[in-house]
């Protein structure tokens, strides 16, 4: 079973893998580490995943079969483990719990050579589907508290399959990132009895030189203090805490414009390697009027060192602006 | 001038670099990134690094000329500039100031294919006590409130240049995690009267299993919650807030044992890239019951993905306790 454990100065949870533990002969240099080879996410290769938990399938076809456009299966080297329970202990100073939660694999396309940029809009939005569908039957086990969805495409992101997918893995803590994005955003509602997050879209509508796209409900910004060149948020325009509870139609719309910055970021850095996440309420009730869902999308050009390790704290080397600018021009 | 602007939702800080800021093409995909070729930092080739801040020198050498062991030089690339006022000032809803402070490169030796690991220790004292020098100096000017001493070793941990070096950036705030770690040990100490880290070595000593080394005044361990595989934390055995006011005699027996680390993971990682770091309290006098300072020394074997930057939580697939053992094990 892995572990988790609490930093105690920190208060920060790490996953401790101690079952399959990697060696130090395991750590394959960044400069020989490649992907390929034969790809189990294909179709035609159904039996070599764990069998699916939902997919997207032909009228007709069994599971575990050929036939479909899109599958969510069972991460086969999960870091949680979603059978057992969490047995919180103590040892000495120190504080653990069993590594319980999901590690699930969303296979979003049938074919190896596509990706999020060569699908039809209507291909995005079945991810996004797929995202929500998952996320709302993850939050039924009373003993998670958050699930996170994320996407790292390219090796330099820290893909080890090429075919195209992401990842959900529902914790049974609220991660330190996710909590201060909160109690930052509820101390700003205190303050001002306004959400920050429409606070930073109504500026940005009015300056718009961080302004990368936008549509009838969302915009896609270059934020004012990125961490990272081309770093990119996508955020909806209405008011909303969660991604899983918003309006069916509107996840047409944060397809079409998910699959719009994505092409721009294409073009302008010529397929980068890039992550993203989404930041959703788990708890909507409670975060109502403070919090408001987001996509943010990091291309990896540059390297975390120690400087950033140190503090925390992040040097950008392309202001957000002009990354707005290549990235509106970008046809 | 470099901008510092500030999140609105995290309190996050970021640098900007607003003057030489890379385009889209200045970014070369990581497999094609090498370092080599004209060294800068080595000795007779004074003349291409900015005038030397400090230096240690044979008797009678001139400033800026060869003959030394160790210099200190600005960074050609500041991140931050010395020059001028902090400004600090809004923007709607955003905050900024100028990008003031140091941006410093301690050259550690004069000949380039030496390394932390072949110098003999008093080299590495000789480091030691150019950094605190240089802290010293830095927190006597009034703007800065920080000084972060890092080392960047391998190309995929961030190091330009290959000639062994570390650097200094002295700040105008406190950053993010290192105020958290503070505020952490400071929580703790207030339930308990304890140091945290006084704390976690006794336990350490106690239970044996995850002490990679010690010696009369250090311990080396693998910190229970290791966000990284090999994570290894030097701290003082006597309860000490800041690096930089130790007792003189101090520094050998740091350098002592960072050296004693340093090797052993070579050995068992075979010349990994790695980052440390060195975590000191800037402000003694305040934080002097709680706080103890220390080396982070983060071996650069994983990568940073969708779900650490999602989460701020981390996957780490060895087991500390069984790195400890291989590092133990390590002649």
């Amino acid at each position: 079973m892995p572990e988790l454990r609490k930093d105690p100065i920190h208060g920060r949870w790490v996953i401790i893998a101690t079952e399959r533990s990697r060696r130090p002969s395991d750590f394959v240099p960044e400069e020989r580490r490649t992907i390929g080879g034969f790809c189990p996410l294909c179709e035609g290769n159904e039996d070599r995943t764990p069998p699916e938990i939902i997919a997207f399938r032909d009228n007709g076809t069994p599971p575990n079969s050929p036939g479909w456009t899109l599958r969510v299966v069972p991460n086969k080297f999960p870091a949680l483990r979603i059978e057992g329970e969490l047995n919180r202990e103590g040892d000495g100073i120190y504080d653990k719990m069993n590594g319980i939660g999901a590690h699930e694999v969303v296979i979003e396309m049938p074919r190896h050579h596509e990706t999020l940029i060569t699908l039809p809009v209507k291909g995005v939005e079945n991810v996004l589907l797929a995202y929500r569908e998952r996320i709302i039957d993850l939050m039924r086990d009373k003993r998670l508290r958050y699930v996170l969805v994320f996407k790292n495409h390219g090796v330099s992101a820290g893909a080890s399959l090429e075919h195209s997918h992401s990842q959900i893995i529902a914790l049974p803590i609220v991660p330190k990132r996710v909590s201060e994005e909160i109690e930052g955003a509820k101390a700003y509602f205190h303050y001002k009895e306004r959400c920050v997050f429409c606070d930073i879209i109504r500026q940005e509508l009015q300056q718009k030189n961080r302004l990368i796209t936008e549509n009838i409900s969302f915009v896609s910004i270059a934020p004012f203090a990125s961490r990272f060149p081309f770093e990119t948020w996508i955020l909806p325009k209405i008011h909303c805490p969660s991604f899983e509870h918003m309006e069916s139609y509107l996840y047409g719309q944060a397809s079409q414009i998910l699959s719009d910055t994505l092409k721009r970021l294409n073009r302008v850095l010529n397929d980068p390697p890039y992550n993203y996440i989404i930041h959703t309420s788990s708890f909507p009730e409670l975060d109502r009027d403070h919090y408001h869902w987001h996509f943010e999308i990091m291309p990896k050009l540059t390297k975390m060192a120690g400087f950033e390790w140190g503090t925390g704290f992040y040097i950008n080397p392309t202001p957000p602006e002009e990354a707005a600018k290549y990235m509106r021009e970008a046809k």
